[in-house]
This record gives structure tokens, sequence and C-alpha cells, in this order.
């Protein structure tokens, strides 16, 4: 963790400085204070693929309470490039097999893990027990069972976990949610929501191998769905129903292809989702009793379209949702602010995604979920 | 029958006036040539409750080749002031009881029932009957053998028929079909539909009766959301699966509350739709290879609205769907002009709500669909 006066340093400030520690990343959980509003948690990108190279690692420069202050990649030859345009140390370079030394290195304070679905769990687990606070990416794991180790491990460790939904952190979400919460267009009665796009790319990649994904466009933009519909409504669901469709049966050789899923609420709400790598889709729409809200896009990078019954126009200035979420997670871990993605959160997701995927299997049979206790909502 | 130079004599010319009937109504079905443009067709309404109040009798009086030359109502009131806003003669006026009478009425070339679901096969094949054409509301009727037995009818009386399909003759309908089968946005990959509306009114309406209506929401405005995924896809649906909701069993106590459903079509398309009783919903949207388009209002009385993924705004001048849908049935009976709304259209509809039913007896079940023979798309 660095000092800074405030963030006009600006992303360049990594460059060659020697980091001077002040305080033990892991205590630092735990100081929640005035005084840390000024102070920069450095972030280590484990897996430096498309998300990071584009997303992550720009967004970083845009943050707040965050830097780029390290990099775990498998390749090479990405070292030295990284090292270069982010003036990365060389000791704060890792491999994977090198990289549980990371514990030793107090200019880490978050380990965010962006590797293939797999490999989360493992990652996020070593994170945590190298004492640093964890972003794992979405979906959290491939398995409830792996959410729950995470969970067992940061908790064990004393140290955060937050989930990579950037949505979480984004003004129009936050402005839909509101909607609900303050039942503006009065009580949601149906949610419509779409996530999907058409793959086309090399039939090699690790979204659809199976073993590395744990499953389709479910377990890549599926969980867009799952959340759209859930904030959509401003409940948890009470059951799931879901189909499987396959057209390209020779390109998605083993992961799903399109998936259409339906939710009841307790609330008395109803939504169905679809979630696809054949066909595009990016939408929120909630039709309330006295009027309705939508985002389309609802989940792009940006920048986000909404607009409402009413004839609203929903407009926020372009923010890197990125940046936002992992200054999210860094006022939690500095202030004590609120974790906008707790790993509860991601749990709460994977175990609708099994839930689908078994009703899948058992011919679209509806299956009830109890998860009224986990108090996530989001 | 009679014969008008131009429209531009207007609704008021039926006040008073005795039909002189050129050609006995039957055997119009096969004089088809030019001198008939200019024939206007005498349509008997059967059931004079708000569609009919709203939305066909002052739609009759915008048509070109139609006029609203009689009625049928089971409620004596209404004879008097519809006898007098419309100047429909006494002797072209009916009750349910003398209807069959109606045959030997020259002034009656369409009969165009308006009736509770459950009456319309009953009306339909009376009307044929008596020799008249037969345009019957949607949903054709409450069973495929009862669209069967009005085909049947009407082939055996060598009438024409037609179903409501007011949105097979909106310009916005046949805009996004053109696009559909022009590929304008290459193939169709993912179509979302709703159609609904929040019921809150007199809980003994028939519609909300099921042996009157034969269902709730998906023999209403179902049939909205079946016709948009199939045109929004260019193709007849060779599955369906489908899910029922219920939250408010007090209110809906014998006909479905919300249904969702989903279709495969075999140019690998996926279509899921919604409709409700307790939600609002309007909507087709496409997905397509290169790009989407969009109506949102969809299937309203207007004006419908429309866009496109580059940046087209689908707008037409605003015509009375149901008055370019009587007078659509009038030039296929007139001057043998495609049929845009035939029996089988509305019996092949029939077929997947009695499949969606038994989705839903079945658990979600998904069920195929044998309609590649049936030849009707629209």
């Amino acid at each position: 963790m660095k000092t800074f006066t405030r963030r006009d340093f600006g992303w360049t400030l990594g460059k060659g400085i020697t980091a001077t520690a002040l305080l033990g990343s892991t205590s630092l959980a735990c100081g929640q204070s005035a005084k840390n509003e000024n102070k920069k948690l450095g972030v280590a990108l484990v897996g430096l693929g498309s998300y990071s190279t584009y997303q992550l690692a720009p967004s970083l420069q845009d943050t707040e309470h965050c830097y780029l202050a390290g990099i775990v990649t498998g390749t090479k030859e990405k070292e030295q490039v990284w090292q270069d345009k982010y003036g990365i140390p060389k000791e704060n370079t890792y491999n994977y097999d090198n990289f549980d030394t990371i514990a030793n290195n107090e200019d880490i304070d978050i380990v965010y893990v962006v590797l293939p679905n797999s490999m989360h769990a493992d990652f996020s687990i070593r994170a945590a027990k190298a004492g640093k606070h964890v972003i794992c990416e979405k979906p959290m794991a491939i398995s409830v069972a792996e959410c729950d180790a995470i969970i067992d491990a940061c908790n064990k460790a004393g140290v955060k976990l937050s989930v990579g939904y950037r949505m979480q952190s984004d003004p129009y979400t936050k402005e839909v949610k509101k909607y609900v919460a303050e039942k503006t267009f009065g009580n949601v009665h149906f949610v419509s929501s779409d996530a999907g796009y058409i793959s086309n790319g090399n039939p090699d990649q690790w979204r659809l191998n199976k073993e590395l994904s744990g499953g389709g466009a479910l377990m890549n933009m599926g969980v867009y769905s799952i959340q759209t519909s859930i904030y959509g409504c401003g409940s948890n669901p009470s059951s799931v129903s879901a189909q499987e469709f396959s057209t390209r049966p020779d390109y998605f050789k083993d992961t799903d292809e399109t998936i259409t899923a339906q939710f009841e609420f307790p609330n008395g709400a109803v939504a169905h989702m679809m979630t696809s790598h054949n066909a595009n889709g990016n939408r929120l729409k909630s039709h309330c009793s006295n009027g309705w809200f939508e985002l389309d896009p609802a989940h792009s990078y940006g920048p986000i379209s909404g607009r409402t019954s009413n004839g609203n126009v929903i407009s926020f200035p372009h923010q890197r949702q990125q940046a936002l979420q992992m200054d999210d997670f860094a006022k939690h871990i500095l202030m004590g602010t609120p974790n906008v993605a707790p790993g509860e959160m991601g749990k709460r997701d994977m175990i609708i995604v099994e839930a689908i995927y078994r009703s899948i299997a058992e011919g679209g049979k509806k299956q009830t979920l109890d998860l009224g206790n986990m108090g996530i909502v989001g």
C-alpha cells in the first residue's frame, strides 16, 4: 500500500517507485479510519488475457484508491511488456509457480484473479492464504462447493473478498435498483433480461472448453442475466426452470450455446432470461404496476443506455465500471464501506447456475431455491 | 354489397339507404375482377362489446371496401343505439336466436364474429352455413378441433375465412417481415417477445372465465407473442416448452395469469415469449447475425414504434389496423389478393397453444411441433 495526497499523482506514479509499506496488508483490513482515504492499495492482476489487458489495467489508471502494483502471468513474454508499460518492478512480477511468494510482498494488497473459471478457486484461496484481499472474476467459481471454499479461506485469513461484478458499481445499475427499492414505478411484475453475443472465434478458446470454463454461455454472460433479473426485481428468486438450445453443436462441442430460464420471486414478480454464445442480447426491462424501466445495453462496458415509461432517458457520465468496482472494494477495505459484491453474492449466483443446469438435466423441471437466508440481493 | 364510385361517400352512406344488392354475396366470392375494386362489402358485427364498439365499428368507417351493414347482439338495448349511430336498417339487426336468417340478407357479405372465444366456432360455422364470408376474432377458437370444424364449414360453403389478426395488415409488421425475408440484418438468431397487460377489472369478465375464454393470458395476448415470435423468425417453430406462473390466484381463479414459452425453429433460431394478465409487455426484438430490429410497442392499436441496429426509426403514418385488416380481407374476396390471415394460420396458432398447455401440464417438457406442412408462416 502506498500513501498519496490525492489521486493527482496519476497512474504513472507506480513506475520505478519503491513501495513504502505503511501497514501490513492483512492488518489493514481492519484499519478503517478517515486517514485511510488517501491510501492507494496495490493490485496484482493474475492472468494477463484480454480482460486484464484492455479493461482492468487501463481502469486501474482511473481509480482513486488502487494502483497496478503487480502482475502474475504464465506467459514469460508478457512480463517485460507489462513492466515497461505500467512501471511494474521486476520483484512484483510472478508466475503461477512462484505465485505463493506474493505473501512476502507488501506492495500487493489485493490479488485480482482473472484466470479461466476453473482456476478461480485455486488462485483465490492461495491469494487469501498469502494474506491478500481477493477480487475473483465472475463467475466466482465452477461450483457452489468451490465458492464455499473461497469464502472459508478468506474468512480464515481475515482478508476481504469480492466478485468481479463491475455492474454492481455502475451508476445505471444503482439507478434501477433505486427505482425498485423506492417503487418509483410501483411493484415489479415481470422482468425480461438478455445477455449474449455471437461467438465465432477460435473454437479452442478456454470459454468453449468445459474443463476450463465449467460451462458455456451460462457461465459467462448468463451471470449478467441472473444478476439483472435479481436487481430488476429487488429480491432473490424462489424458483428457477430452464431450457438449453443447441444449433451449432460442431462449434459448441461441450459447452452450452443458448439457455433460457424463468424465475419466480417471493415478492410476486416473474422473470425470464436468456443467455447465449450464439445470439446478441444486452438488456434489462422491468414491467411494473405503474410503468417500466429499461436498460439496453444493460451490461456492456459502456456507455449503458436507459429509458423509463415517464419518458426519461437514464444518463450518467461514462466512467470505467471496473475503476468504480475496484475503488468500491478499496473503500470497503480502507474505510469499511459496504462490500457491494461479496463472495456470498457470487455463491448465491452459483447456486442459481447449478439449479439451472439441474433443471435442464431434468427436462425443464422447476427447481426450488432457498436463498432467503442469504440476505444478498444486489 | 353496394357499389360506390369511390370511398368519398364516407361512412354515413349506410344511413337510411336501402341496400341494392348487385350480386349474391356467395357468388361474389368467385367474382374476382377489376370492376370489383369499387365494391363495398357489407359487414355484420356479431357481438357488440368493447372491441366492436371502440375498434371495429369506427375502423369500418375508414375502410375502402367495407361498410358496417348489420349487427348481431344479445343485448336488446344496444340495437337502437347502433341503428341510430351507424344508420343500420332494422332488418339488418339480429339477435343470437334469429342469427341464422342472416342467410336471406343480401346486404351482408361478411360476418365478423367478435364473441367470447368459446362461441367463435359455433357462430363462424353458422355464418358459413348462411353463405357469408367469415372473419373470426383471435384466438380462432378454443381447440384445434374447433378450428378444423370452422375451416371445413367455410370450405363446404364456398366462403372465405379470415382470423382477426389485425397485425398481419399492419405496415410495421410487414416491414419486419421484410427484414427477415431479405436478411436485412442477416439470419435471425434469437427473438424475444412480450404481450401482456395488468388485469384489475371485474373478476367475472368473460376473459377470466375458462368456459367462455378457453384460457387466460395465453388465449388472449399470448396469440400476439406466438405470432411475433413466428414473424420475428420467419419460420414455423419445430418445438415449444412452457411454464405457468400464478401470483394472484384469488383473482385469476381458473385461467392462466402468466405464461412463458420457448421455441426452436428449423432455421436455427430460438425464441422466448411471455404473455400475462398480470404484467405489461408489448414487444418484439429479433437479434440477428448482423444487427437487430425491435418493435415496442409491437401490437398495440397504435402507433407502433420500431427501431433497428443501424440507428433507423421504423415509422409509418398511423392507420387503424382493423380498417387495413378488413380491407385486406375484402380485397381477397373481391380481387383474389392473398388472404393474409387465413383459417390455417389461426389453426396453426391453436396447435401451438395446445402444445404450450400440454408442456405446462407435463412440467415444462418440450413438445415437438409438426407444422412444416402447414405452409403458413405469416
